[in-house]
């Protein structure tokens, strides 16, 4: 089958077999997404070599669980699926963290070849079927979504908090789409016009870095990934206040952990999130990920798509076999 | 009146005119305790120039307010204090965080005079009564022990939590003293045999660096204000797991922020914390500060011993008029 493949920074396409695993479903991909982490990866972020991609829908061609076995999930089922594989034995598994699991293997990023291909292989355990309502070009945003719903499922957003959103890119869409069904008053920083046209046609309010107020916010959602956007972050923040981080940093950081301590503040990593409530936001309609959509490409054109999608301001770039 | 001042990171002992500020009481000095900060201040840490001290216990002189406003505090009574004397009136004050007041100034830290001196000043509202059952020598611990119960009123500790303390200094003794009231299954990191001592004493379990299971810790205090202890806080921190800091670090420290994010790590500063339930804790025998007590200065002995608490290893070092 054609595949995206990553072999030391670089990106081609190859001809591999169709992948075949015990005790794993067969999935034919219909949609996948290119994320920054793609970008990334392709840049050296992490040392990676196979099919690139964790953003999908797809199909259930074969498993081979019995049907009894299949919790919920069938031959011919559209399904979107958890990146990350794991154990069920280790430390964190056991204590209901199984997305830190400590032996996984994620999609496309750590030993396990990705989406941007024909068919990818998963666990029947990793899939969630995709409500008919919500069509493919929306559910392949379940996975980055999941990760925007992952800031509520650790910290408690009150509907009276101040809320501000550095960053307003491919990520950073998703988490105000998600932050402003909390009721709080949420502003976010977007540098480009149509970053903060997207934002203004769903009503979220868009704020300058000059008008952002210091020692103010309750909670502050950093999804740049820039020392800048870092240091803006920090200095929202009002004592005793919440700074999440959505995206990983290049190398180290100089940060000044006396005024963390002086003012108390609590920093909290954010990562991988939770598909069900996921869907069920998209088939309620209260979200719309694919106002994001910049272009879809053909899995034969996905150097393409790839140069497309490190363009300055292009948000969502789609592959399909 | 006789006073340790500090002036260009230079102490020195001085006459000043007693204290008599309006609105204020004014406090006989009993017993005065000498914090890590007061080293700090002294080598630069931070500008401050006036009477050193913010850990007492005192008698009430006089008051300025009439008999009926006097919430509890009276004329003859044996008092402690909070540090932090704040507006009432900023937006930290008005929201329940007052050791946060924009406005504020800090006891022998910040823009007021402090505590090794015959007198001291400080609004009635900051005073706690001391009950008659708490000796001095106890009661003059009860702002470091406050600052260690802080961080039981940020983070919930179970008593399933597997906690590590890393650093059992003058702090971290304390902060020791209050974690094991928790039931967690505590471990602490201590250096000098004096430290470790205190700790079994107590029946409080001891680690060596050597023996910390990295990832495997569910809340880890980290309280050595040193950047080789924040490294290790750091590695022994489970996914999701809590990291508090209780020290502040010279400068700036450079940290891998993608390990934050993709372990999903939560880091708080802890600073001040509640006397009233540390007064509790004392009056029902529930910790025992007075263990920590290497020596008692007069306060004309100020700068001996102030070489005293520099020595390594040497834990509380007391003033007294």
């Amino acid at each position: 089958m054609n595949v995206l493949w990553l072999e030391n920074n670089k990106i081609t396409l190859r001809d591999v077999p169709q992948p075949r695993k015990q005790n794993e479903a067969l999935v034919k991909i219909r949609k996948a997404g290119i994320c920054s982490t793609d970008l990334e990866l392709v840049k050296g972020y992490y040392p990676y070599t196979g099919i690139l991609g964790h953003e999908f829908v797809g199909e259930v061609v074969s498993s081979s669980l019995p049907e009894g076995e299949r919790l919920g999930v069938r031959v011919g089922d559209r399904v979107v699926g958890d990146i990350n594989v794991v154990c069920n034995e280790c430390e964190q598994c056991l204590n209901g963290r199984p997305t830190h699991c400590e032996n996984r293997t994620v999609l496309g990023i750590i030993n396990r070849d990705g989406t941007f291909a024909e068919f990818t292989n998963l666990p029947i355990a990793n899939l969630h079927r995709v409500p008919d309502s919500v069509p493919d070009e929306m559910a392949v945003f379940t996975e980055p979504l999941a990760a925007a719903l992952e800031i509520q499922q650790q910290v408690q957003i009150n509907p009276t908090d101040r809320v501000l959103l550095v960053g307003a890119g491919r990520l950073g869409q998703l988490i105000a789409q998600t932050l402003v069904l909390t009721g709080c008053d949420l502003r976010v920083v977007a540098r480009h016009k149509l970053q903060q046209d997207l934002l203004k046609a769903r009503g979220i309010g868009i704020i300058s870095e000059e008008e952002i107020k210091p020692w103010r916010w309750d909670v502050v959602v950093e999804a740049t990934g820039s020392p800048s956007g870092f240091s803006l972050a920090r200095q929202a923040i009002r004592p005793r206040g919440t700074l999440v981080l959505k995206s990983t940093y290049k190398g180290e950081m100089n940060v000044n952990f006396s005024s963390v301590v002086v003012d108390e503040i609590n920093i909290i990593g954010s990562r991988c999130g939770p598909f069900e409530p996921t869907l069920r936001l998209m088939e309620s309609k209260q979200v719309d990920p694919t106002i994001l959509i910049a272009s879809v490409f053909k899995l034969k054109d996905a150097l393409k798509a790839f140069e497309h999608a490190a363009e300055p301001g292009v948000l969502k770039v789609l592959i399909e076999p």
